[in-house]
């Protein structure tokens, strides 16, 4: 759990691309422009033979004629280069290395070669890494990124890249990005330590197909969890998954004892990911556990409170006041109760006046507003005011509300409008109670 | 079980609609113009004595006067109404009512009056039928819909709205779209014998609170599951969620074990449903469970396996000549296995010279592609390259293909040409193993 060489990594002041290239496709070419267009503020030096200038900046020859000892190099040569280009970064005394691709026979040369010089390596096969508040994209990913408080560790290019893509339409940031690959040097547990101290990041989400050192990450684990939330997705439940991803054979089991020993929370498939991202990228933290379902309809509520019951949720009492203050709002076919049903024809009014009922109530600690699609209550419209009434109102930022907006069709303008008023939202009643008990677990699991 | 009345109902010739409106808003006029708009072929009598014409079709004041005894009538008044207007349909003949809005306390005398005319009702408080083959939109639904092979019964109007926006968005089409409401008269048995006679219906999907009369239920289902797959998803697994929706108080094992004897295959939550809608939708029938994983990432791939051997589904075992004919097509650092793992570094090339060498093998039952976002693949490219080889090769209409592809940024064009196309296409590698165990299990129900 070294923290050597992780500044000069994460928050590079200059970076060099070995084997930069012109020609498009090459991973050389692919870096220089990302570099470039993210926007990094530091000098970025190409080094090949091959061009005078590479993306219009002046290239060098090799290492040794380079200007200034880079915070980081990137190796983007073919793999037999590797590791002559490994010692003349070390004679130069660069200490941070990324390389993208290697074989795995060179591992042990690699490795004793960085030892030797007192270098880090992250990957190889990493994607690399992006860091939004830096403008730094040292990375191949196809897709442009925001920042935000979240930090991604993420030990699959190709979930690295799913998540990237997902919360490009989503609107989520990142503090942190980072695609780990083969873990020569660099591993979970060093980025974790870093990550916790990280005044940029408030949660951190983990995709696990393998740990190499459990004491360590469990260690590592332990202490950054009490900062900081942090979810794991951990691929590889059955034996034959684990073939699949190279992973040591183990008992699934141990690995959910020892996430869960560690203070981390384990989510079992992508949509649940996707779900806790939108929470952990959105959410304040919770107070309490008392969540208060409204729908327009019982059926989706009914989803939403089976869901509850099953992870072994609670739900609100209404106190006499805030029944009062509903059976005022509300037409008196309505039964005040929760989960609350608005019935079918709710207009866009009826869910804005029972928002502004609640707003005053402390006797829940989470709403979750649920709408299906409806004549009566317009998908856009309903939004509209709901996000209006949560501005309006003095109380708006302190209470947690969550969305549920049913469909497809005619929910996807809400849900962009949520998003864009920092409002969570999720495509089903049953992702939405996940999100809130992941939520509700975290907060339990920080003060426990 | 009687099937009386129900011809008239689902296909209607003729239609009036009691309480017809030139107001925007009110149902009445809902109902008038979704019926014209969606194109109906036979006549659409408004009644009221208000207008002298309705949306531009001539009104008559009362029942009596209607030019013909229509085979349906809607009642879209105020529900103080109903009950003398359902006198006076049954004086005239009308065989068959839809009931928009009623409360309770009208049932049994509503009931009575029906029984004593011999007429059947749909309702109360349903959002209508829909029947796209014959342009039949007696409903209140806000959003489209397209004609297709699945007919979806509610006994939830939000559940209803949900899949609707849904399967506009995601192009998939219905025989029938029925709105149970409060079922006073016309009960899902009843409908379900006539859906798996109904020519154009090649799969039910059903969305259940609670059954009225459970041996009629249960031998209705039996006998229709018999011709053609039923899914259900059923509301209400815990007490509190029974009392949200006024079900009868009951356990969920018990239904769980009903709705399996009665050879209908249960889905568990909203997600499960669109898989398997998707999959109703687009799939032609498998013949075996052997599938065969293709991915660009192990980590998906991985968790596609996973879920695979959860649910008990099986792997297929490629044989030497298939072997063969993808070691010819594949760089020689592809191990050739299944699950199949082209790397990240798979280009649309390989995608589609996978796909080819696959197209000639018997050695598997379905197909499952996945794709994660990455920068060697472009989705839409890829998707194009896999859409136009299942084309162009004569067995490509034969072969079961499932898609995934990850994401959603870069993803959502794929989707929608994979749609177009009739493959189906999925989020998640789980949703997509859930979708094919569906398939199979449907399979399976039906040839034991």
């Amino acid at each position: 759990m070294s923290q050597r060489g992780l500044e000069a990594l994460l928050r590079p002041k200059s970076i060099a691309v070995l084997g930069a290239s012109d020609k498009p496709g090459r991973a050389g070419y692919l870096m220089m422009r990302n570099l470039l267009n993210g926007g990094f503020n530091g000098p970025v030096l190409p080094v090949t033979p091959a061009y005078r200038a590479v993306c219009g900046v002046l290239a060098y020859v090799d290492v040794a004629s380079l200007p200034i000892t880079p915070d980081l190099a990137i190796l983007c040569t073919r793999a037999e280069r590797n590791l002559a280009l490994l010692e003349q970064l070390g004679e130069r005394g660069c200490k941070t290395v990324i390389i993208l691709s290697s074989h795995s026979q060179q591992f042990t040369e690699l490795k004793a070669c960085a030892q030797r010089y007192a270098m880090r390596l992250l990957g190889p096969n990493s994607l690399g890494i992006l860091a939004p508040w830096q403008r730094l994209n040292a990375s191949f990913s196809p897709v442009p990124i925001l920042p935000g408080k979240l930090a991604f560790i993420s030990q699959s290019a190709a979930v690295a890249n799913t998540i990237l893509d997902w919360a490009q339409q989503r609107s989520v940031g990142f503090s942190y990005f980072i695609s780990l690959g083969d873990s020569l040097d660099i591993d979970v547990d060093d980025l974790l330590d870093f990550l916790a101290r990280d005044s940029k990041t408030s949660a951190i989400l983990l995709y696990l197909e393998h740990v190499s050192d459990a004491r360590r990450f469990l260690s590592a684990s332990r202490s950054a969890s009490r900062n900081k939330p942090i979810l794991v997705i951990k691929s590889g439940r059955s034996t034959q998954a684990q073939k699949l991803l190279n992973s040591p054979l183990s008992l699934d089991v141990a690995y959910d004892a020892a996430i869960q020993r560690a203070g981390l929370l384990r989510v079992q498939d992508t949509h649940e990911l996707f779900s806790a991202v939108e929470t952990l990228s959105h959410m304040h933290p919770l107070r309490g556990e008392r969540l208060l379902i409204v729908s327009n309809g019982a059926a989706p509520a009914a989803m939403a409170l089976d869901q509850l019951l099953a992870r072994n949720g609670k739900l609100a009492a209404l106190g006499e006041e805030t029944q009062a203050a509903l059976r005022a709002a509300l037409p008196q076919s309505i039964s005040i109760s929760n989960p609350l049903d608005l019935h079918d024809d709710a207009t866009p009014e009826r869910y804005q006046s029972v928002l502004t009922s609640l707003l005053d109530s402390n006797d829940y600690d989470a709403l979750l507003v649920i709408h299906a699609p409806s004549a009566a209550a317009h998908g856009t419209v309903t939004a509209e005011r709901l996000i209006a009434t949560m501005k309006g109102h003095s109380r708006g930022k302190r209470v947690t509300l969550l969305t549920n907006w049913c469909g497809e069709y005619s929910s996807q303008e809400a849900r962009r409008l949520f998003t864009e008023a920092g409002i969570p939202t999720y495509r089903t009643p049953e992702g939405t109670v996940t999100a809130f008990m992941h939520m509700w677990n975290t907060a339990a699991t920080k003060s426990s």
